[in-house]
């Protein structure tokens, strides 16, 4: 039988750093030099524990769960430990993970006292795939709130106080954050009692780089594909909101070639929830990435499904970054009949000023970390940045009689 | 200018009437019986309500969420009173709406206390178009749990305790079906305690035709088209799992015409939630009516996105139905220069036993109600029953100078 040996492949964690809520003139763009460093660490942590799992054996959906694990224990990152407050001073977080090869998805959403909420994800997901419940009972995908923390608990899944998620980072933030709205509803309320014209005062900060999900993509030995999300939501959102990290084909997606697709497919979004939720963005970069040149594909996919989307047309900043992933068997010019090779070709785009990226394969000693950042002059929620590179793993065929 | 003064039309109120869940010789096809009158009833009265309020001046979104308030309010339907219980006994729904013209969408999941769930969503997608909030938050497009229900609350929808929402026909059936789950985990367990395969000694019943999700779609005057959906979910869920109701893209879809679609298009979907979430059914019936065919559009849609679905492989029995509409401008024949017309096709398809359909224009006097059944012989979950019609809406063109 046909096994990469070399076939890990993981493209983990990646993370808007600047914050479009800040005026580029604020201490923001301090915040953000000084978090860079951090973020390329997690990045590298989330890629090598991946690398770890897939030279394991595990798979694809095992690796992007590990991943999404080392993103979310960061304290630096909006995610588990670390998350955004609401606007009741509660953590409350979305994850979802999606298995390309049975295309089976799990989702959780506005879930507190859980650490790692992808775990939760990842269970669900994994429950799903054993079939019914008993009586005949459809197992769920897709869990909300309290029940999810139950069902997270009666599965193994350590409850964690939420007194323990929050940092001091993340509470002083909120205080600000709260002070900033009382001010900007008196200054709406002064002005004009009954204007229907909400004003915009003073905005709140995401914190540093607070706004931001998390997310990876993976591709194991055996060619599978797996895309995670986990995000502790805006800052100051609705208690209860749920974001795109949490809804189907918004947050990520994960599809294995088939007889429709000639390509796997991963995809792993990240910036404005609802941006995200009405423009589906996750699935849409799949499909498009069915098209021969992919750069050209998710150029397009980004200008006409995302900033130029009917969707959000009353939308004149949107905001949001993707990575992508696909790949296919390479079979020209093979050295060897006993060597096979797989072509992967991995992008980013974003819409944001920036984007923290960080990309490993098990060739690799160590994990890639990049901070791509908008061209000079570009307007972030109107322009986009677009890279990408291509990678060929190869692989050793082994025969079993 | 022009203005159809007769366009109000309404595709009302649809359900499954029978449950896959009981097996066909056991009493539910008495009751199911016995119900389809009710069925009838509370359709024709939700037709009403959308066109009087169409009538009115109303436009799509606001018809649209007066007859799933009527559709809600009925003690025999499985939305807002008279839900199903889940595991805890507690009534949890999800509901959501998409407005055509905006493509904007609102949605809860998982709600308690809440009457109609749909003014919820409705309320999410109104306060969403009117821009930012305070401090230049990004408004919510989806709450879940207790947030959602002080969301609806604090913007004057009253809560109703949930004790009021239960039905004596809901808590009977809650206490068959604990009984019932019960007695298959005592066999599942004494069987084979460490088998891995689950047994289906004895599966839940989800009420008389208490499975079904409630959904309409709708087209005013000036051509824009909504859809909204409403469900209490399965019987026996677990707290805090979410269906397709409450879905971006799976419960409901709605896109008036555009540059890229030649028709406008408005779908609601009903059935088993994780099938609907997981082959997101709406909005693809959606895109697929672009096509010029709109009867063989929707076959393949049903067949090839649904039930021989790829993301639904390792299922044998896909159960869900759509109701679909599409318009455009009619030019041809027009026998007078001040009278247009608009060509307007509604189908409905679904794989379980039955559906119960109403549909009814300002022309028309009362609704038409329809109980749609699979073919003699035909296999629920693996066959698809699919019917339709056209009808066209004249208006009379009224120069303002």
């Amino acid at each position: 039988r046909n096994e990469y040996d070399i076939l890990a492949f993981t493209f983990s964690k990646f993370r808007i750093k600047h914050i479009f809520l800040y005026p580029p003139n604020t201490r923001a763009g301090y915040h953000s030099e000084s978090k860079a460093k951090e973020y390329k660490h997690v990045c590298k942590r989330a890629c090598q524990r991946a690398v770890d799992r897939l030279k394991a054996g595990a798979l694809a959906v095992d690796a992007v769960t590990a991943a999404l694990v080392e993103l979310e224990d960061s304290p630096f990152t909006n995610a588990g430990m670390g998350s955004n407050l609401n606007l009741s001073g509660e953590i409350e977080c979305d994850a979802s993970i999606m298995d390309g090869k049975s295309l089976h998805y799990g989702a959780v959403g506005a879930v507190s006292g859980i650490n790692n909420p992808v775990l939760v994800a990842n269970r669900l997901l994994s429950e799903a795939q054993k079939g019914k419940l008993s009586a005949g009972r459809i197992p769920p995908c897709f869990l909300v709130g309290r029940g999810a923390h139950d069902w997270a608990v009666s599965h193994g899944i350590p409850p964690c106080p939420s007194e323990k998620m929050a940092t001091k980072f993340s509470l002083s933030a909120y205080k600000r954050n709260k002070h900033k709205m009382e001010l900007a509803e008196k200054v709406e309320t002064g002005f004009n009692h009954h204007s229907k014209k909400r004003r915009q005062a003073s905005e709140t900060e995401n914190g540093s780089g607070l706004l931001d999900t998390v997310g990876a993509i993976v591709v194991d030995r055996e060619g599978n594909v797996a895309a995670a999300v986990s995000s502790g939501g805006l800052a100051m959102k609705h208690p209860g909101r749920v974001g795109q990290a949490a809804h189907h084909g918004c947050g990520c997606w994960a599809e294995n070639t088939s007889t429709l697709n000639p390509y796997s497919t991963a995809v792993s979004t990240s910036g404005c929830g609802e941006h995200l939720i009405r423009t589906m963005l996750a699935r849409e970069c799949s499909s498009a990435m069915q098209c021969e040149d992919a750069h050209q594909a998710l150029l397009e996919a980004m200008q006409n499904k995302f900033i130029s989307s009917p969707f959000l047309a009353s939308e004149d900043c949107v905001l949001g970054g993707v990575i992508v992933l696909r790949c296919c068997r390479y079979s020209d010019a093979q050295p060897s009949a006993d060597i096979q090779a797989i072509l992967v070709e991995f992008l980013w785009s974003h819409t944001t000023e920036s984007m923290c990226v960080g990309y490993m394969s098990a060739q690799d000693g160590k994990a890639k970390t990049h901070i791509s950042r908008l061209p000079p002059g570009a307007v972030a929620g109107q322009s986009l940045a677009i890279e990408g590179g291509v990678c060929r793993l190869v692989s050793t065929v082994t025969t079993v009689d």
